[in-house]
């Protein structure tokens, strides 16, 4: 039996994290093998490219090392940790995939969306998510939980070298997630984030639940 | 004025740097204006991307993450170096450049040549070198050059993760090399590494005179 890879997708702050852990909750509950993990990083040598991006320090980088550097981090994933969950059966719940780097690189820093696709496609050997959360929330709202996190309401001391991105290119990712949610609708479920967690996940849940039994056509 | 952007490529051991050090000794007592670089690194970023590849410690590395990483590393050493360099009229020599991510990726590790090349196209934004010297050298001669040069004539210890690949890798990256010096017969010159390094510049040398002065029609 192959494993089912899901994705959540959104901007900073709109709850990613929490909700991948209810759902692996749910899934150790349930008993069914799963992972968890994100991008950038989810392993050694992807966690070491992530810290490169990451780094306030490098921000002489140009756009095209930021895309090869993702893809870089990604590639690492996808074969050593990724796929061999799914070989094994697993369910994979990962924190951001190619999406991410279609809004955030592609039309985040105005960079040919095919060319990020194509680069993608070679980083990933095609491998593409199963379902994709798409936890959508307004810009501003994500960045007032975000300075909240970091308990910085002022100039963005503690973000990092992504997060410091003025708020304008924060409304084009979002609008560039938008667009995928709905060129992939099949694959893409856009959520509204901008609701209590456990509202969010009730409809993660029904969402997977149909969705797995669908794939596997058993309860 | 552009300036011209000179490449040498070859395996370790063939006499690269002691070459580009005499033609940049050259350059300098014609009081002609150059910079000289390699690869991987050549600027801050790239050369913290240059430790992750080389790295004997990061051997899980997967293929296509070694190709993404070099062209990650180039992208920002054209755009914040060469090209800058090239801008000011500058004869730009490096050490190694796109032909050595064909030979060692493309062919070395089995990876498509056409998807090296559209990456490294992406990451260089298309810029090729004007002139580029092959310094070919039989694989075994190199690698004892090497292991002299580490001061182990053992089992490479002390070599990176690159050159620790075994001899038909290597003999593989030879006859790649030789290849694209015969499908790129105007750029590429073939210089016969097995020689005294003072040979081998005079032939370096009395090519770079006629292609400059061919270049920009003037002594």
């Amino acid at each position: 039996m192959k494993g089912l890879f899901i994705t959540f997708e959104g901007p900073d702050g709109a709850g990613k994290t929490t909700q991948i852990k209810k759902l692996a909750e749910y899934l150790e509950n349930k008993g069914i093998p799963y992972i968890h993990t994100r991008e950038p990083g989810g392993t050694r040598i992807s966690d070491k490219i992530r810290s490169l991006i990451l780094d306030p320090a490098n921000e002489e980088m140009v756009n095209e090392t930021e895309v090869l550097l993702y893809a870089a981090s990604r590639s690492q994933h996808v074969k050593e940790k990724i796929l061999p969950a799914l070989n094994e059966g697993k369910i994979v719940l990962c924190d951001r995939f190619v999406d991410a780097s279609i809004a955030y690189q592609g039309y985040g820093l105005g960079i040919s969306v095919e060319q990020v696709k194509e680069i993608n496609r070679f980083a990933t050997g095609g491998l593409a998510a199963d379902r994709s959360y798409l936890i959508d929330l307004p810009v501003e709202e994500g960045r007032n939980r975000m300075a909240a996190r970091y308990e910085t309401q002022t100039n963005g001391q503690g973000l990092d070298r992504i997060e410091q991105k003025h708020a304008d290119y924060h409304q084009t990712v979002r609008q560039a997630f938008l667009k995928l949610a709905e060129e992939n609708a099949n694959r893409i479920q856009l959520i509204n984030g901008n609701r209590n967690a456990e509202m969010i996940f009730e409809e993660i849940k029904e969402d997977f639940e149909t969705f797995y039994i669908n794939t596997f056509n058993k309860e």
